[in-house]
């Protein structure tokens, strides 16, 4: 992950580094713990499709991801807490032995919700210990993948409250996650704006110190045509004037596979809408579902719960395209445009390809990113359930084009 | 489910009968509770396959039923615990309203075990006020009803046994239902005797006072043709032969149908039977799983969770076969008969047809019974985990052919 | 299939029964031949289901049947045409060899229609030399096979049309198999009058000379309740009343199956029903596809192409019920009762089920019927598609529960 | 598809460009009869799985094509051949009204293939005349959709040739579509050597006045990192090297989704590769199923049939990588480059995205390609089966990533 030159620097900052790290090591690790705080361990055992992963299974698998890339290679004398687990909480890692099958984590009902804590009690005093006493060899070895590890559970942090609101969407009682004590309400929005972004030659990709995924380098120069971006996200009142419009019925606003997956699934709006008389929460007009439950539709939010081919679909009906992901990076540092994070993840019209010269990196974290790249499609921003401080304009999150259970949503793009 | 004369007998008998019928609800409710002692509420939320559901789903769907059959049509003034529950905890009575996807039953992780319990608690209280207030009217009018309730509710009790050990067996951690202190060890079983059984007319099907299902009845003539049944049940030694022999592997032992699934499946023994060297039970011979975990194969307790397919490649590799359910009725009064319950719920070789002259109830527990009436197999006898007391010699159990998650077993016959 | 008395027997007649069998032999081959002059090569290839073949399968598939079971293992120095067609035309038989997938029958461009033919011929002559060559024992030993095989190939005689016509359903244009000159019209049907059959101790089953199937025999006595047929089969007309009072909406009348496959499938007529409006033939009535193409349904014509579950759920609807297998064979010689055959296979209420004293014939034609006992539904009688001469009373037709492409109708019963 | 200024140029080079279309067009459209010379009817009406179409039905589409874009709109006058034809032959265009599902075109055994080609005939003559005939005014605006239906036609000739190798390879027989009187035989592949391509700001994408599809403009700059392409295809041999050194089993080298079909699908070779052994060509080496039928593998020939997943697990193994298309594309202009064309399309490295300032077409047309744009990987080159003049350095070819029956081949590149 690191070069030399950057492992000899890394290794004079060692002391504050370590106290540093270690913070931010009990920070995000009681994030993850607070998260979960208005669930029962009922709540948190549930898998309500093959691509949602239990709370109780994130939060195991995330400990194992600290036991299996730093304390089992460099913690010396390290025990693990139970050798099977490996084999239960191990994701996708083919480096890392065999796994149990994605489409079952919901039946694990044991170990239980509390072994699980004490498997990250466990994990939480070696990696301090570690922290604190590992050599100068193996702390230079060993940081990056513990920073790696601090920005793996955060972005877990985010999946487990997009899996819980989807499992919780498959119950009729439609429970909330967090009290509506404060709802989240949108001042009217403003009309849209465009505002035009850099071109011709632009360098775009992660360079420099900081924390990055392997998948956001190297930095390298795109040539960019004349474009403008939305100052904004599309809001549910535009999204719900598409539908009035005959969005969802009118093919040649569609790609072919998205006006497939539409008549297959007979969507009619995003995920989560709740159309007038619905019998889970009867009224004449749209109600959404979220985490505070189910509630009016505010016409001002950003729209969210899209697919990409909803997305798409809709830009075309709004005359307008998605960026890509390099105009959506290239801009990004224009303080004109608003809600680039805290909102939604943003579809980009850009497949999840590698950049040029982009090496996995080596070891079993080599799996990270770089087996995915096909058949995904690129988002850009964050969303409400981002962690503070966790994403970047150089950050490259990815989804399949159908999927709609995470925070998504659109900033339309334009050519000049 | 009753004819007027008898309701007439009935309601002179009503006081004891009232006291009995109580006490009985007593214990089958408390019955229930007591399978679940050593669950925990995760293991008790957990679906592993569309056939089996949560126990909680159990605990909640058995109070529905007296709620749904008895208590609103019934009790005067009774108010349901939750009305939203009807839908949640309807099974498959159409004539009751609409129901949650069978396969969903897994993500109700609301309501919790708790209010689950409180609402059983909830049906307990009003049920024991309607069993001593009731009008006579009503109570002649509830009394099957309530009767069938406790049946049912029992039924239930071995499903709850059988879908939790399913579900135990999808975790690697192959988790014990109940402790192995005093684990099931079976004497050398006795060689196979070969008994006789009445032949010509023969009257089968329930006749009489005694609580029945619908399917049982009515009493009829049969004519059966001389033949002899295997006076014990198959064991796991036996059945240890037909796959040493290549039953597994030989087509003309096997039902089309049969041959297919275990292509398609992969079968190689019984469910649960781990073989010599399966990474989650290393052991040089087979090993078993059950409610107490994991042990090895013992030779002489009685083979069980075999489909019918199964069944009948194995009574074809035996020079037998399985028997009818009217031989098996009509032998099942021989003495000389050993294990007709308490092991295995036993595959005969009989669809599951309606008998001459058969009624469903009328009302919705008309559904019961008679619409499952075809693509089914008749199973005889009672298993391990059938509660005391509720088979009978004319009960019919129904299943699939490929159906394994049951305590299933093999009786053999043959003609004379 | 005989055993030695019986083979004793028929060598002495050998001579004259030589003659009738060649003739009678030539006379069925011949048939498939004709059955074919309507359609093209293209028409011949096609296969529209995994449960349909080709036509042109179905030739080759016969023919092969005469080389497996007669001529290979009897006709001393046959030749066979294409060492390859073994396992291109092998249906089922497990016993004789690897075999072409089923859903893939429609793929077999090659050999072409002309070489199936030329095989066919191959297969003829070396037939009829056989016929009047073979040795005494070898013709003691094959002419069972023969006389099989000749009913074989009228049982795929039917099977060629059932075919066809799913085939050309499937085809927007609604091709006619055979030209409308002489339309099929019923004249108004009788109000249906009800027959009592014989009750008590009853023998079914065949017996005698005649060539039986295995699945026929052995005779054997059931007893049977006092009950009672429709003299007719149900009209068109019936159904279509039972249709229009929205039986095709009413779970109550349906077996548990039934409605869930009523569901998914969306079914709301018999198969080849064509509502008022359906853009394939434009009308204000019903419409009804068959081997004629399209025309106006006629109410007095028996309907056809019904699964069991909607002959049940009609059966349900008017009051009555099935007949059980037994009850139609039983009944079957009384000179009342009307359609026996020529018309419309008739659902029972009998899950194919062996007989008491069932065993298969022995080697690979076992295979025929017995490996086929579950899972599926008996029909008695007889269809227009039937050859002349091929069904009889005893004769058990069988097809899962499900299947509606063959000429299958309904015949009411019910309790006295 | 043309501006104004385009479409006034075009009109004053009418009389000789008619000419020249007009010839062009019985140039395009007897090619497609002649590759059917070799094949039967029952050959042309077979459809091997849903992504494939029967030769017949190519024919006819491609005649349909000419109907609904150029007679129908811009004819006058013009009569369809059969107006049902129009459901029957469109492939998906929504704008050209309801369509035939695409599973079931091998059900189409009418109209028959005579039929087709009186058809073929009826559009031949149609457009001849319209050539000939047609006011100044249709001529402009139908002389761009005249243009692209041959190219359209085009493509299907390819497609008849690698659909209906599908569908004999699912014929155990594997029958050879040509003779192989003169098979292609390879000399010794040269030494694998390297070229670098041109780097910095590139222009890529159609420019001019020849014909493109709208998917290949407009023409851009793209910024390129140094980079070198191999001069020729990987061949066969090198490809079983990879095989031999266990690519099929290593998952590092795999994409996820590459890794997951290999499992699922049991790949361990090309398409049409046939192992040792294989019971339908046995030898002791590969064995290659194609258009001459099966042969030896010929190690200096450019491996084909692979999926883009093989090709980049391939070149991963191989310390290379896939060329980006826009890669391809400015280095193809370099002599040193061989079998650009002519041997295999070749995956590259990108997804099928628009380019920047990309739109589709007006009209029905605007659904040729746009609207396919996720989900698919480019194909550069041209393959042994690409019509001669076809293809172009610009032209995006795209298929899914797991796609195998096309003719597809692998270059690697590298960085510099």
């Amino acid at each position: 992950m690191t070069d030399h030159s950057e492992a000899a620097r890394l290794a004079d900052a060692v002391p504050a580094q370590r106290d540093a790290l270690a913070q931010r090591f009990r920070q995000v690790r009681a994030r993850s713990a607070e998260l979960t705080t208005s669930l029962s361990a009922e709540d948190q055992g549930v898998q309500s499709m093959p691509d949602a992963s239990p709370t109780k299974w994130h939060l195991a698998h995330t400990a194992w991801f600290f036991e299996a890339v730093v304390l089992v290679p460099h913690a010396t004398g390290y025990r693990p807490f139970d050798a099977r687990f490996f084999h239960l909480f191990n994701s996708y890692y083919d480096a890392l032995g065999s796994r149990h099958p994605r489409p079952q984590r919901g039946l694990l009902t044991r170990p239980s919700l509390e072994e699980v804590h004490a498997f990250r009690r466990h994990v939480d005093a070696a990696v301090a210990r570690f922290i604190e006493d590992a050599s100068a060899s193996a702390w230079t070895a060993a940081e990056p993948l513990l920073t790696l590890s601090l920005h793996h559970e955060q972005q877990h942090q985010e999946l487990m409250l997009t899996d819980l609101l989807h499992a919780f969407s498959c119950n009729p009682l439609l429970p909330a996650y967090a009290s509506a004590s404060a709802p989240e309400r949108h001042r009217a929005a403003e009309p849209l704006a465009w505002v035009p972004g850099p071109a011709g030659a632009v360098a775009i990709g992660h360079a420099g110190d900081g924390f990055a995924f392997d998948n956001e380098g190297p930095r390298h120069t795109v040539w960019l045509a004349p474009y403008e971006l939305g100052h904004r996200l599309v809001t549910c009142g535009e999204y719900a004037d598409f539908i009035a419009d005959g969005g969802y019925r009118t093919p040649s606003l569609w790609l072919s596979e998205g006006w497939a997956t539409v008549q297959a699934q007979g969507w009619q709006a995003p995920l989560y809408w709740l159309a007038p008389g619905d019998p889970r929460a009867p009224a004449d007009h749209w109600q959404v579902f979220g985490l505070q439950g189910v509630g009016p539709l505010d016409p001002s939010a950003p729209v969210r719960h899209l697919s990409f081919y909803e997305a798409a679909a809709y830009a075309e009906w709004a005359g307008a395209r998605l960026p890509t992901e390099a105009e959506w990076e290239a801009a990004s540092s224009d303080a004109r445009l608003t809600q680039l994070t805290g909102h939604a993840w943003q579809w980009t019209r850009s497949a999840y390809d590698p950049y040029p010269g982009y090496r996995p990196w080596s070891g079993a974290v080599g799996e990270y990113n770089g087996k995915f790249m096909v058949g995904q499609i690129v988002l850009r921003g964050g969303s409400l359930a981002t962690p503070e401080g966790h994403t970047r304009p150089t950050y490259r999150n990815f989804f399949p084009p159908a999927a709609r259970w995470q925070f998504t949503g659109v900033r339309l793009a334009r050519d000049l």
